[in-house]
């Protein structure tokens, strides 16, 4: 593959939109890397964040041009001299938070926290092209009998796990607050690993729908109805055990304070661009709950959850695959995404 | 039903038998109990030991004539008067362990360990019967939806509740040695709550056969077959992360710790009734494993977690009653399950 | 001791104070309840809450007279018939939150939120008497070679012992924002159970005293030190590991968001009068937070752990009490509370 | 440094025995490894085994001639290129399990039992040396004011740590099985983190009474006294909270489940070189108990743990350490250790 073009997706002007271009594949594989040809990568909220080049990405994003996307399944085709985890022809995810392995937080099992992380297709090259280059530590073997446009979506399906299995749900009731893409993974994994009855809240009635045939035993437009009724309705007054927090929205986190059950787990995802106010007495301190602020994937803890998930077919990935474009019709995919009706959307990369 | 008869099931001469027999419904009902018309019983290996009398039985029976019996589903017919938990009419399973409330470990959580609990259908006479005399604070109040065949055995479901989601399974690996009933349920619950590949052991074959039916992933005859070499083979060479011991087999259990994984939990339900030999060195310290003694079931969240999963219709407990017969055919019962071929036996008392 | 009279500290005009009355000794000990003399109580904010008659009084108080006073050290001396738990004699402090035993939260380990808790001192008369007649199941037997003037305070302690204990401190740096009496205590827990170093935040100048006397590495005056430069001063620039708030202050609490460490843990016992505003997505999300709303003392691990603690001297409660007054000193004691200059003040009624 | 000697302490031979030698300072430091100028280094059991040449180290050691010793705090004086978990002149200690970083185990934090673990100074050249080359990873950064004949004692405090704080001890009673170093750590660490009663068993004379030192609260020699009779009666009837077992003494360990309390745990370190018999039906099922087998160190969790308790000033290590010897001198730190009249023996190498 030396001095051979690939085909990708670059960010490379300061303003909406984004250029299918044409670039050397990856040449100095570092010892510690590994080259991968990409057979699958979708569509994640932080893409479509600086295809829109929107504030967050005006501040966040360091230097283009930078070639973008980070969710992918990929075949090992080069190794770094001093790479063991995975071998050629291994189909791999990955993580795409690149940790220090230094800082107490990666030397207490906390990587998803660590202080120095970069992030794949945001602080270096991304996945939106026929090939990538990665560290190896970042890599997470597949099982090769499941489609690629389904390993491609473990990125965002392990922020659901994350979310959703921080806390016990087994035979509780679970409320799921938002039905984007990883919300509707958090419905499915919720019915999945024995939750008693899932509510899902969101206002598009496509993810709606969506919610129902993942699972969703209740599903709520929090435009018609009131919320917090409903849910003690369906809660014999007492409200959810633990609710995962997706929708980002001031109003909906403040809401779903009074709709939590006493000693309730929240785990919030969401990520609110407002301040929310909290009645911490009434709300947190007497009602004894519980409220833990997910960032990315515990690592590799929710891999192996996924891995476990995945092989037993409990899954429904083929309903969360809504949309699948070649890599090249991606700002139409981009598009599909911003109007709300989709779930996951994934790219194919061609090879010839 | 004042000074009215019904039918009970005595052990009433110290030798192997029983009998049914005729005895005045239970009349005083004490002001923090309730008296309970028995709507489904069923057959716990207990029982089959007292029928037998068994040296257990002739150690631990302490006052014959007994009334057998402990797991039920009924309906409340009478509440002393500082009852407050449950009221008439609601169909109500019960908790076998008469607790003591005021213990350290009643104190902290830990009923199910308590120091001076008094088991119904042992110390106290039982609910093989058209109506029982029970402390309130036992009685669990059921979704009335369900048929009480199915809810009278959540007693031994809780059991194996107990067992399996003491350690966490969702995703992982999971043997189950021994399917008795309460295997068998064990294996219903780990598929129920996400295990990735449950592996049922056991030398019966209606039972081997009935695992499979209630979602074990492979099932495994230790006559035939090397029990270390397959499981080994089914877990990539790592051993199970977690497993259930219902067998109460010597040479099973000994013989587990060399298939269960690094770090692997082992949760032991079974009683074996020889000393076993552990190399603690080899098998527990270098392999950093963690071993559960599984008495009773914690009260009440594994009651509740049950409920959460049978309203969601999770279980397949139409599979795991294998037999129902009248309450008068309790011998038949008794034979029946020693013979190894069923899964749960239930009893119906006749009402008029 | 029919028909005799006691000393009792009562509310009974709704208007700020209180009157020192005389009353029956208690007559009718219902089954399980019992009597007991009180050798020792103690004053919380509760009680200047209702001595000095503010809104939440107002609202919260249902019937006057009340007898006031909920923190107690007493000696039964007369039981009812089915009391158990305890014997004539014995020395006991008493769980202030009277639960329902039958709710799902009293039945799965959680009576610190029963949702039918009724409060003694607030819905039953209360302890600043000669004599209270409480449930048996509320009693705690203490050692009796300990001091009723330490067992006394048993119930607030328990308040710091269920915010600092709620999350691993163990080597840990813990930051202990308001050192009222419950966040002095607070203090000393940490220091005994191996905190690595302490950090106290206060306003007032003789409780930061007291908290560098109970152990505090480090002692804050917001008013005249940055809280947040200095405490990541002190922490490597990392914050604190486990954040405990007792002092309700809205400012307080909005700024500790910020010298929390990524993946810390912050318990609240305070009650702030107002609303909180929280930047969700930087300060709980992205740093990977978790908040814990502390009600009351986990029933009753809390009191078993301070049991050991105490037994084990491993507490400096003769710091911790710095005033005590004959009962009937009752609203001098309340005025020293108010003014801050104090640990925790005990009352000791008179007997002849 | 380069070509320069340095004193070395050396396996040779296939017999009892150990030779003082040169060598050469270890020239070629890998990119990811560091050399570290030896300070501290002290004496383990497995030092011992090796120098006594017994059984297991015929079986284990795989080449002569080995450089000894893997308990150390020294000097980084070398960087590999990649390196920056370190700086020149930090003083560190060394985790002495050389984990692969690959494994499923790494992956998910349980590092300690790595499938692929090489151990310093049994697989690789150690640290009894002035100097001594380390893979960088395995270094963990001191406080510089603590006195590295304390410091180099971390890797076998850390075993006190994972078995001590494995399980919540805080106001519990808990039992020490055997105190030789490990045992006699981890006394101290159970007090210092809030133990209610600790109870040392042991024969030895010397290491009672180091116990007692240390903080035990009880000692009690097998030889003389009942030990269940003793325990219980110490623990009001009921048996200790937690055990810690650091004697790998088959009676001793066997005898354990009877003074255990219903609901205890118990931590395994102790290495039987026999089967033990246990009555997994009475001792284990029925009593509730949990058993962890403690492997290494948690990687690097009882790190920090440790840092938090020496920064604090929490541990005696001054009474731990009872012997300090000139690093040639290792022969007779041997025999001391051999004859238990010793806590911890640490040896110094003499720098020019």
């Amino acid at each position: 593959m030396n001095n051979q073009e690939m085909t990708v997706v670059i960010k490379d002007e300061p303003k909406k939109g984004l250029k299918i271009s044409k670039k050397l594949i990856p040449q100095n594989i570092g010892d510690d890397e590994v080259l991968i040809k990409v057979l699958a990568t979708s569509v994640c909220g932080t893409d479509y964040h600086i295809y829109s080049w929107d504030e967050w990405s005006q501040n966040r994003i360091k230097q283009l041009p930078l070639t973008m996307g980070h969710e992918l399944a990929g075949e090992i085709v080069k190794l770094g001299k001093n790479v063991k985890n995975v071998k050629l022809g291994d189909i791999v995810s990955a993580e795409t938070h690149i940790v220090c392995n230094n800082c107490e937080f990666c030397k207490t099992g906390q990587g998803h926290i660590c202080q120095n992380t970069k992030i794949i297709g945001v602080d270096i090259d991304g996945c939106y092209a026929n090939y990538v280059k990665l560290p190896a530590q970042n890599c997470f073997v597949n099982d090769k009998e499941v489609d690629p446009k389904y390993l491609c979506i473990q990125e965002p399906l392990g922020n659901a796990v994350h979310t959703i299995l921080h806390f016990d749900i087994i035979g509780k009731n679970v409320a799921i607050l938002g039905c984007g893409p990883i919300g509707l993974m958090a419905v499915n994994v919720a019915k999945a690993v024995g939750a008693s009855k899932v509510i899902a809240i969101e206002i598009n009635e496509y993810r709606r729908n969506l919610a129902k045939e993942l699972g969703a035993d209740v599903v709520i437009n929090p435009k018609e109805e009131d919320v917090i009724k409903r849910v003690l309705e369906e809660t014999d007054g007492l409200g959810v055990d633990v609710l995962g927090e997706f929708s980002g929205n001031k109003f909906a986190v403040e809401q779903s304070f009074k709709y939590i059950k006493l000693g309730g787990k929240m785990s919030i995802l969401g990520i609110p661009n407002k301040k929310i106010e909290i009645d911490l007495a009434s709300d947190v301190v007497f009602k004894g709950i519980t409220i833990y602020g997910v960032t990315g994937r515990k690592m590799y803890e929710n891999w192996y959850q996924m891995k476990g998930l995945i092989k037993a077919n409990k899954l429904n990935l083929a309903k969360v695959v809504t949309h699948t474009f070649p890599l090249t019709e991606v700002e139409k995919a981009m598009e599909i995404m911003a109007s709300g009706n989709s779930g996951k959307i994934v790219l194919i990369p061609e090879h010839e």
